[in-house]
């Protein structure tokens, strides 16, 4: 890790639209003696809506610092604007677990770019529900748990899977074909990211691509969410689509679709990891 | 109008799928002296579907020969594969009617293109249920015409556009925002064309902008279908997206939207005029 | 004009990048009594490089105020950082001319878009060195005036040009065919965007299509730019692409091609007018 | 294999347009039994150009009938047209041999694409100037050759290479940093696909996401191609953007690039296995 890195961090912000918030945060980061880097915001109306910001600053010492820092906020900043406030650390690398079924395209592509050094955090662990993929992720280095899932022992299996994910800052569904119970949903809230096969909210459910064939569509997409109670209905994250004509199979509209969905999912994980995200309901504001 | 186009047909095929379409068809031209300028084909199955063929061909002193040669492959040819077929001679300029409301920008960018060169017929008159559009029309020198429609008028209001509109090959919605009478829609099957602006299947219905900024998706699309008697589930034509993020207003997407409406419609509304679509089922085949 | 477009203004900086920026203008605002309604930055290192923003905001009694605010920006905080800036009036509409030849297609999109209001800017007159386009121009109720230019009185041509065009703040080249002398360059600096069909720096020069016809390219672009001294070679604003394939013809890559050009042209004449560019060097920083 | 890939062929023709050459070709394979399962053709003019075609067709014991299928095609059709031709059998699987140099993105992609079951050949060997990667292609069970290239050795280098490849049908540059020796190129004429790392023609030679940072381009590209004696000037087979602006640093360019790159080269790589490509002139006409 280089200083750069150690002495980075990022500010994410949500709270009701104010004037003075952005003097209010960059004079706190001044007389802190912070550089900032970046800085973007949003707010939802003209006036009067809510008001989202994310920061990103280097601070000599942060690490010593940063106990200080959060309660200097907090009193005089965060608090006059009632604000819902995280402050993260670069040098505090993500953990991320991993959850896949039978196919593998969208796992992959993670270890890969993992490998490679594109994405930004520790993958912990892969858990399925089939041993099919054990090989390709051991091959990794990284370790592959099964746990089967039926109807019968949905409960268990969660409870087992939430334990073993216990530390993990992210869940990935890279074409996890399981609904995970609403009491695993309710305990990993906007901590599980899914990539769906469609571009929702079209064909949501099973199928997506026979859907899409006999529908006759002319573009394919894919849609990376986050996952809350209601099936396919999180927060949408990114989407992408592919064109298509009449002549695409089945088949041929899945293999195309699967590069579309390895590459939004990626692009979902890597803007998580890096603090873009802030949730605002159902939707999310992603600062590029 | 040139020789080359003088002389120019295209011949559109459906039929069952079985050996020898291809040269069946091509011997037949060639044997009257067509020359093939292009052809495609496309069958759903690799043995025992339905086949799609479009051939482009020159022939010789074509006006007076066409009445010989559609008897001549009737009987030695479409016979023999049972097959659905027509002959078009790019002589004969399609007529179109366009229906419009109080939003310009699908219109203008077809009267536009029309102006130019671009499409490939007469547009005969323009008619709307408001007055809004009127000058817009009249100054590209084509008619204008209001037919008022109400709950209570519908059945006489689509009578008298029906009137209005015989002798046109193709009319075309281009962001009508009356729903036409099934008995309408009945009268010109696969020759109608609409601009629906959303991603169908994605929302389907009234205010798509507006369901788009609800969901947040991160792209927002338009498509161009046939109409049939349900509503935006006619054959779909052509679909396209554009980009977009957290920090639109419904305004700003209706803004980028119209963008891609207008181009998604002009593509759908040339192939049609260009002989490129067959209609199979609730799908199209379409030869680019 | 509403309220809020007379009280809205934008800041555009440029500067040695130092901390305390973003503190120092956002609380210069705060004090001033502003809402800060957009705020984005760059800089060019993540130390010691340039740096460049540009902040919206509202402040009642704009107009009356400008003055002050002016100097008391200049004293205060542009002349601590060294700063180039300027500040725009959103209710100081921009006057803009276009230049144009024979070919329509990019001078109708940037007429149209205006009318249907979605130009912010007053179009002061269209000058050609062709009378072709008149009426196509009169139409819309715009100036039209014909200066010819040859080998032989480009001075005198461009003498003219420039005092037909003065008031103006922006000129647009909407497919000019005639390279612009450098004494003219040189008097309207950053102040002339110009369409090249084609994806610059590919295909400089003349006949780009056919250039690309030749070469065989998969994609053809066109790129909107600041025109310089130098041919084709200014700071680009824009750029855009589309898929093209083996049986395209030159013409059919023109044809194509158009609608690129006039889409990419009317973003960049935006994004002018809406104070979203900076120039940096030969390059520009773009802020969406 | 089953019977359908055992019993199908591709016949890709070349030859100067004229009349007939569809019912020529349709009418041989139809008194052979055969059913077209897939026809394109492209003719460079109206009239008298260059005319291209590409069958796909299926045929019963097409292994055993294949010798004299070629001789009857040459004497009865072939020679009529003076047509340059080839067939190929989809059960001869392509034997292809990667080069690479220390970059992985674009050889992982096609290894693990071959590993998925998404490209019909064989991959025999990877040969490289460096050790750098061989533990990533011996994962894959495929032999990982070294053979260092420098300035002295060239001859002797490419000699050996020349041989160790000799069996294979297609090469594949995937980021190879050396320039080929003329006489090399020489023996594997349209044999040999590279992955440039622009969108050629801009940016040619070596740097090309410097150059483009330095141009202040919009769009990055790649352009897959056949390699011929002139550096980055073979034959384009496939070219593909995406759009940047002025914040990325080179390092993300390259990032973005890469995986444009990847993609763009498994396209072209896919489309000289399916036989879709044929090479006319400086140019190639790909069948998709």
């Amino acid at each position: 890790m280089n200083m750069t890195t150690a002495n980075t961090a990022r500010l994410l912000i949500t709270c009701e639209d104010k004037p003075g918030i952005v003097q209010a945060v960059s004079s706190f980061l001044y007389h802190q003696g912070a550089n900032i880097t970046a800085l973007d915001q949003y707010a939802t109306e003209a006036q009067g809506g809510r008001y989202f910001m994310r920061v990103e600053f280097e601070l000599e010492h942060l690490q010593t610092r940063k106990e200080t820092l959060l309660q200097t906020f907090e009193i005089n900043v965060a608090q006059r604007y009632d604000m819902q406030w995280r402050l993260t650390l670069v040098s505090d690398v993500k953990k991320v677990g991993i959850l896949v079924s039978k196919v593998d395209h969208a796992l992959l592509e993670l270890l890969w770019r993992h490998a490679r050094g594109g994405l930004a955090c520790e993958i912990t662990q892969v858990v399925s529900n089939h041993e099919t993929l054990r090989e390709s992720v051991e091959n990794f280095g990284i370790p592959f748990i099964v746990v089967p899932v039926n109807k019968d022992n949905k409960d268990e299996a969660y409870a087992q899977i939430d334990e073993i994910m216990q530390g993990n800052d992210l869940l990935v569904l890279a074409r996890y074909m399981q609904i995970l119970t609403e009491d695993f949903v309710a305990k990993w809230p906007m901590q599980v990211i899914n990539i769906h096969h469609s571009f929702l909210p079209a064909f949501v459910g099973a199928n997506p691509y026979k859907q899409a064939h006999e529908k006759g569509v002319k573009l394919i997409g894919a849609t990376a969410h986050y996952v809350t109670t209601e099936l396919d209905q999180g927060p949408i994250i990114e989407q992408d689509v592919e064109r298509v004509s009449h002549d695409f199979t089945v088949e041929q509209l899945r293999e195309l679709g699967q590069d579309v969905e390895r590459n939004c999912l990626a692009r979902a994980v890597k803007w998580h990891l890096e603090d873009r995200i802030i949730v605002d309901g159902n939707k999310t504001v992603v600062f590029q």
